[in-house]
């Protein structure tokens, strides 16, 4: 700038692409090194939530799809939470400002920003020789002492789950070719099953809903199983899950009543973004109610029992079913 | 679990070596998907900065000191904006779960999580194949409308900056060897440099003080050049710069003195994690015996005044220097 150069590379991509995003006040125009959020008596809840290429996303997903995973794996952690969205920060880690790809990133961003109304707040962007890493960390607010949590699931409540499970493990058996690519010739089912792995979709209607049912919730992002084991384990109790009432979509019905895949599979597998929570017997009915308001479909699958044994899977014929694999781990 | 296997990697990893340092009620001892923060009437300050293994950090560099690096760097952030700590997040991505690495890191990530009051609230754990990155995001906080802003610089306040700067630059060239290596032949100099780039000092002291009395305030991360072009650029004001005034520690005074190094060098240099801040002439005094006060030494450096223009940079004898290189850009 001093020899009339125009402004650090990094500098000129934030302003022009990100800057458009950063509509709340609280963001300064991303001029600044931080960013305010102003207080209202809620709590802030804070969750944060990375995806790297060729882990949580592959190198030829679109950026778009890049972008809305991005946010969106944290909105449905704010939605588990029973909080409502208020702003998010975002740390890029990029081989290059490759422009091709940061527009539409950007683009996709913003809608979803909008669509969820949590705005960009800051961020930062960073040069690495590695995979492309998008880690994001959203604010929301719930009543003082109202967040949901893990803890607190209790005897006798019921095990709900919102949407269908399995679908995203699916779409990304898929993307991988092999047998569930070759066994699903109708190019709509296919479509559906890979845009439930590229681009979730947060339950941020259910957040008001959990907060006034739920005793306990998560969002169900590393397979329902095991997903369901750690919420037991924390809440201190089991459950007995009766898998015939497994939320499935029709796609995912169909591939495993071809034996294309087993059930298994479906429950361990990641990226549902679903939320599983427990709710109180005599308020079952109003949850399921008000969730059918809100648009949300939601399934009882089991019931929430005392002891500390991990949860029994439980198929049509009464048997227990043991499985081999709960879910996704990293390491 | 179900098999009766060990928790996954990840959570095992997770409750291991993050857990003790999650002290902060709002953290729910990490068993969550989520953390609170309390209000209390302040704004709360959010500020993200991520470092790569090999752009921030060098890959033989101790774990120990890239955790410190990588929450101090937030911290410094968090000081220049007159904002106290109130927690953090981290986001890691590891190539493995090696618990030789993990286990000095997260030991110091808690050392300095206490020695800065600032816990951490929660986290996020995922696998890479490419360099090892650390992200986290800080929050501090201020009193409503109270963060102090990049902008806000006034022509006739004084441009004052913290503690010394350049040392970072040299501890980098040292680790790289070359000249600055083999012309830095006393050890206590050369660690003390090393230490400079690996380990920062957030002026975490100085918050209150940059609160109470600068027009706009920054960090300096990537060169005081650069930094301060960007704080009159956002401010809408421009400054002069005496050369001979900016504060050098004793080994990077001999190294320029010997013609090893240039000051371009020192002032166009990263990492120096000072506080950079424009203050009223009629306060200067108070805010200079305030800091030290708060054990900080603090330099002015020159003026601001009205302009748009890049700030000159004269030296000794009264000639305006151009700059080639004015800061670090990742791109």
């Amino acid at each position: 700038m001093a020899s009339g150069k125009p402004a650090s590379g990094e500098d000129a991509l934030i302003a022009r692409y990100f800057r458009p995003l950063a509509t709340d006040p609280g963001a300064f125009h991303l001029d600044d090194d931080a960013a305010a959020l102003k207080p209202n008596g809620d709590d802030i809840v804070v969750t944060t939530d990375a995806i790297v290429e060729g882990v949580h996303f592959l190198p030829d997903d679109p950026p778009d799809t890049v972008a809305r995973k991005a946010l969106r794996v944290n909105l449905s952690d704010l939605a588990a939470k029973g909080a409502t969205p208020a702003g998010f920060v975002l740390t890029l880690a990029l081989r290059s400002a490759d422009e091709a790809w940061l527009k539409p990133f950007a683009a996709a961003l913003g809608e979803d920003a909008k669509q969820f109304a949590c705005p960009l707040l800051g961020g930062d962007t960073v040069s690495t020789p590695g995979p492309l890493m998008v880690s994001v960390t959203a604010f929301g607010r719930v009543p003082p002492g109202m967040m949901v949590h893990r803890s607190g699931a209790k005897p006798g409540e019921r095990v709900m789950v919102t949407g269908t499970v399995g679908d995203a493990a699916l779409g990304l058996a898929i993307l991988r070719g092999g047998k569930v690519h070759a066994a699903t010739t109708d190019i709509a089912a296919r479509d559906a099953l890979v845009g439930r792995y590229r681009v979730p979709q947060p339950r941020a209607a259910m957040a008001d809903i959990v907060r006034e049912f739920a005793g306990a919730a998560m969002d169900v992002s590393d397979g329902l199983a095991g997903d369901l084991t750690k919420l037991c384990g924390i809440s201190g109790i089991s459950a007995v899950i009766d898998m015939e009432s497994i939320p499935l979509s029709d796609a995912a019905r169909d591939l495993l009543s071809r034996g294309i895949v087993g059930l298994e599979t479906l429950i361990a597998g990641g990226d549902d973004y679903e939320i599983l929570c427990t709710v109180p017997e005599d308020r079952v009915e109003a949850f399921v109610q008000a969730s059918r308001r809100a648009g949300v479909a939601v399934s009882s699958i089991g019931t929430v029992v005392a002891g500390s044994a991990v949860p029994k899977f439980i198929d049509s014929e009464g048997r227990q079913i043991t499985l081999e694999r709960l879910s996704y781990s990293h390491f």
